[in-house]
């Protein structure tokens, strides 16, 4: 990987002396960001571009070539790889656009350069992609003309598209953050999001990585190198777009659509997800500071109106404003002029004029054990205070090496003046307080995330699974779905704790189930056709007699030859009807990036209107399974003492984890839904559930 | 009012040579802003500052001075408040901080100011307050130095804090948006933010109003102000902090905390709300194109990248990407190389470089009737396209007057592109798709509102209440609130469905009530004890025979006896018991600023965990009692023909109003709370009620 960011020499394949010669952009961008390696044209005419010769084939190269940057029409390419797979070039970034983004049936083009890649050992950036930036050597390949602009820092960045990339750059400009590596990787047809991310977390030089993905394809791999970094990554997702869950044959799927499943995938990750462009700058500078290890701030303002606005965002935020210790408005009342000063956090340093007394308050409150972090918000108009605020900055970076606490620096001041301070200082500066504590929020959450994060491991049972595979045999070799008994029967072989049922042909069947069980049973019906319906009118709730059994069992079995529903495979399900009690739902379905995720909630209109359902990647743990209880804010309305009492909460949890193993042993299943799963304060029945094959 | 914007001249007082005075400072500002009225100083020490001479006595001013900007110790300002009387000065303006926002005993202080002003007809401004400024005649009256760095436009500004100016007016600077006017009103010791904002809606150089306000005393008053005006205002309502809603005794109270009745109130003036300072120049911008007046958008992109993340946003904010229409769709292709673009919204121009074909698609986008407005995302290095965007800048912004509709344009360039942008033209220019969007959401929300505000308006039946007062009187003149059955009387009395019950005190009483009304009742213990505590467990429900009343009856007295809760005036209430039903909970509570607001919802975890309840403020009509009970996203979940059924919403509706008109009918109530209304497909019971005076 280390020589798409660190080449000797680049072959730029494409260009010509013609000004719109778009490949010329890419030997233009590493002379104008100074790279030191050897730089090498390849093009139809011979002649030169900026000093660098073009040559006019690949064989007459210099032997030992590091990189090739390709940017000739889509058909070229597999033939362009193979003469530089005879001189050895094995890194190659290809920008040319116009494959499977364009047009899937180019996607046969796209197999070709794959089989060339694979014969000649080479690695591929691209297509339809810029390449790489490395501020570091100066490499730097997009097609189109850029400016080093932004200084040299700790931020890479991995983007899945090329133009995005100019408004990240713009963003670290405009903050004065470091940009250390770009890469664009476009169609990710070899190298991929995950790999790269394993390479930056490697790589000494990167600090930060920030990732712009429009979609996730390698989702576990992704995860694995995202789980154990201490570095931060920050992810923006795009093509949020809802599925259409109104199509979706079962709730578990309608619940975690996709963005739900990325959502609870970064967020076990331990990752930060950046949810707007213009929220990039905010969180990048909360990763510039020490971590924020707790809650608790002191505000430092020399303006009520923005202590009141700090006050505020921190209430929103989850941050804490303790009242200030006896012990520190002491040390405060010796420089203060308490009698003007109101000693309360926030801290209106209103009349105060001596910076010397802001960085004496600063210093104190960071020396205080139980705070954590320092919000300071200076007003000043530059051409009074310009000098004032240079003089300070360097206290404030030496206060936060040495206590290793953040102090978010905000200063209102004209934009003029706070583009300068970026440009002199590597201080994180905010320019409004809600974006101040916006940021150590997302420290002060990253951090606590991570420390829960480090201390579970995640691992599964596997259970015995043989009887499983025998009842999915015949509805898979039917390429059918589950029927109803057979859901159930699945989940009786993995103990969970159905409600009394039996699959029946005749009404005498349905009586000894009644003579066994007792009374009142519901009857449902059972086929193949009713498989592809999302709702159904089969049901006959609380049967308590004989003859009533009989009098619905006919009606129900005209109804289904009336409604054609009588295929070789129809029956009733016959079962207990079981008191009610709190009702919840628990399923799982397969991510097609993330693989199986489990999925828990009340069900109801507390899932479908409040979207208040826990969804978390499989295996669960109990920790995990703990967790997604807690995490349905639904729930602790009925654990209290009140008239629906108390429920099960380790049943829920047993459930959770054999969903979590039967989803993770079961390569059949595509999706499993247990709705409902009702429960009493000792134990609870499953009465309908619904297995889903691939 | 006029004469604090456009005073002729101004004195102001406390001035002195020294460079550490302050009210120097106001004379400066006004010289650098360049104000063309006449200044003169007042100051214990006679010579000149900057060229303006200095007074030594306010009776030694030239007569006719329109303006005093006062600056000088808090105990001496009611002395030179009646010399500035005696020579006819009105408008002051009072800069001088430590009044009761220091220390609430020095309302003393402000009290006195006040009568001054009254006896010589005198109009305040402040105290703590910065002044005004007007940028189209100069005045600069803040006593700290200001530099004029804004432009000159149509934004005017009330704040109440002085500090917050500077983050206005660094982004409005930033934005390249006009200040009109800017007034810090302090502790609003006379004029508040409604007279201004009156002022400012007359105000023909004014075209947007800006409030940021820390508390909203005169609420009903500035509503009114706002209600009808063409012009957009956006308020940002600082100290938001949640009241302690847990000592709240009615759930009506704790659920209309203060900052829910300000959404609500703010939402119904049709003002819009700004939530971070940093999303005050989006709003701005938002008003600076004509409004968005319908949700279809077209995304033209030069970023494949940027129109992926503008899709997103819109999906997000509710706006529309329709398909292309088959007539654009031809109008493009003959403009278009359409094998290289495929023809979709959003439209990514990927490879076209050439401006006028931008041109020709906006254009040819805001022709079709269905579009409401264009989203255009043109990402750009400086150094290659400079030239040819200041060329078509002037072009959208003809564009958007010829047809009315916005278009949203995103520069993606460098910060230093964008700042000369910005000062170079006055569109409003989007540095992020997501902000553009969000921007075009804004107004095109606005804009509904607005239209569906019109068409209403607001009146209140009011309903003979002789004999409610008489309820009133007795707990009015024990000081307490109601009992259980005095509420539930007024509540009969306003025709509202209670159910059956009576208020008795020995055994014969309760039989007798249920040999009436049959079986199965309820007693509830009725106490001025009980009163007070929100929780107490004084209930037996579903007593089914003549001798389980009375041995119920005895049980509950002993209860009553052993906790002494029998006071005089102590009791049971017997109740009908009725049938199940939805429940719901509705109240009314005043609001110290906006008075009478009404609360609804379902109750219980959906008003406790999900906050989904409707606040509005009373008066409310049929038209928003329906829009109270739509809001209410619990709601529909019980409105379709599942299996619990349809219920009464027309009983909802007229409860609604019947709480609506009680709490604005009888001064004497200050909280009303029906919990619950038990509800049917048909009618409804009110089983408890708790009314709090005053």
């Amino acid at each position: 990987m280390k020589h798409f960011f660190y080449p000797r020499s680049v072959a730029v394949i494409g260009v010509s002396e013609k000004e719109s010669n778009l490949a010329r952009n890419i030997v233009k961008n590493c002379l104008e960001f100074g790279f030191k390696g050897d730089i090498f044209g390849v093009g139809k005419k011979a002649g030169r571009i900026l000093g660098i010769p073009i040559f006019t084939s690949i064989e007459s190269l210099p032997q030992g070539i590091d990189l090739a940057v390709i940017l000739t029409p889509a058909e070229t390419i597999a033939g362009i790889m193979t003469e530089l797979g005879k001189i050895g070039v094995q890194w190659i970034i290809i920008e040319t656009g116009g494959f499977s983004e364009f047009d899937p049936r180019r996607q046969k083009l796209e197999a070709e350069i794959l089989k060339v890649a694979r014969r000649y050992n080479q690695r591929l950036i691209g297509p339809n992609c810029l390449g790489v930036i490395n501020m570091e050597t100066g490499l730097c390949t997009p097609f189109a003309p850029y400016r080093r602009d932004m200084r040299t820092g700790g931020v890479s960045i991995i983007s899945q598209s090329g133009g995005m990339g100019r408004t990240f750059f713009s963003i670290l400009e405009s903050e004065g953050i470091g940009l250390n590596k770009f890469v664009s990787v476009g169609n990710k047809l070899d190298v991929g999001e995950a790999e790269l991310l394993r390479y930056f977390l490697a790589d000494s030089a990167t600090g930060i990585v920030f990732l712009y993905l429009e979609d996730l394809r390698e989702g576990r791999d992704f995860l694995a190198a995202a789980y154990n970094s201490d570095k931060p990554i920050l992810v923006y997702k795009a093509n949020r777009g809802r599925m259409g869950s109104s199509i979706a044959l079962s709730h578990t799927k309608a619940l975690a659509t996709d963005d739900h499943v990325v959502e609870a995938a970064l967020d076990e990750a331990g990752t930060i997800r950046i949810r707007k462009t213009y929220e990039l700058g905010k969180a990048l500078k909360a990763f510039h500071m020490p971590a924020l290890k707790g809650p608790n701030l002191i505000v430092i303002s020399r303006s009520g109106g923005h202590a009141v606005v700090a006050a505020d965002a921190c209430e929103m935020e989850g941050l804490c404003l303790p009242p200030l210790a006896s012990e520190l408005k002491g040390k405060l009342k010796k420089h203060l002029r308490a009698n003007v000063i109101r000693l309360q956090n926030p801290l209106d340093m209103g009349d105060v004029y001596d910076f010397d007394v802001f960085l004496m308050a600063i210093e104190e409150a960071l020396e205080q054990e139980s705070i954590h972090g320092v919000l300071f918000v200076l007003v000043y108009p530059e051409f009074v205070n310009a000098q004032h605020v240079r003089r300070m900055i360097p206290y404030l970076e030496q206060f936060m090496r040495r206590y290793q606490k953040p102090i978010a620096a905000t200063f209102i001041s004209s934009p003029g003046e706070l583009k300068k301070l970026r440009e002199e200082f590597s201080l994180p500066i905010f320019s409004s307080s809600e974006e101040a504590v916006e940021a150590l929020a997302i420290s002060y959450h990253h951090h606590r995330l991570k420390k829960i994060r480090k201390v579970v491991s995640t691992g599964f049972q596997v259970y015995p699974s043989s009887h499983i595979e025998e009842t999915l045999k015949k509805p898979s070799r039917r390429q059918r779905n589950l029927l109803l008994h057979e859901s159930l029967e699945v989940l009786v072989i993995n103990g969970f704790p159905v409600a009394p049922y039996k699959f029946v042909q005749n009404v005498t069947q349905a009586v000894n189930f009644a003579r066994d069980f007792g009374f009142p049973v519901v009857l449902k019906m059972v086929s193949r056709e009713i498989l592809h319906k999302s709702k159904h009118d089969g049901v006959r709730l609380d049967i308590n007699t004989f003859s009533g059994i009989r009098r619905a069992f006919l009606e129900m079995k005209r109804k289904m030859v009336d409604q054609g529903l009588e295929d070789q495979e129809w029956g009733l399900v016959i079962q207990k009807m079981v008191p009610a009690g709190q009702e919840v739902i628990l399923g799982a379905r397969r991510d097609p990036n993330f693989g199986p995720v489990v999925v828990f909630g009340l069900g109801g209109i507390f899932a479908e209107v409040f979207k208040d359902v826990a969804i978390r990647l499989a295996p669960l743990d109990e920790l995990r399974a703990r967790e997604m209880i807690k995490q349905v804010k639904s729930i602790p309305a009925f654990t209290g003492t009140d008239k629906k009492g108390r429920v099960d909460f380790k049943l829920i949890e047993e459930c959770l984890l054999k969903v979590s193993d039967l989803i993770m042993t079961q390569e059949k299943i595509a999706e499993l839904d247990i709705n409902p799963l009702i429960l009493y304060p000792h134990g609870g029945h499953i009465v309908d559930a619904r297995i889903i094959l691939r």
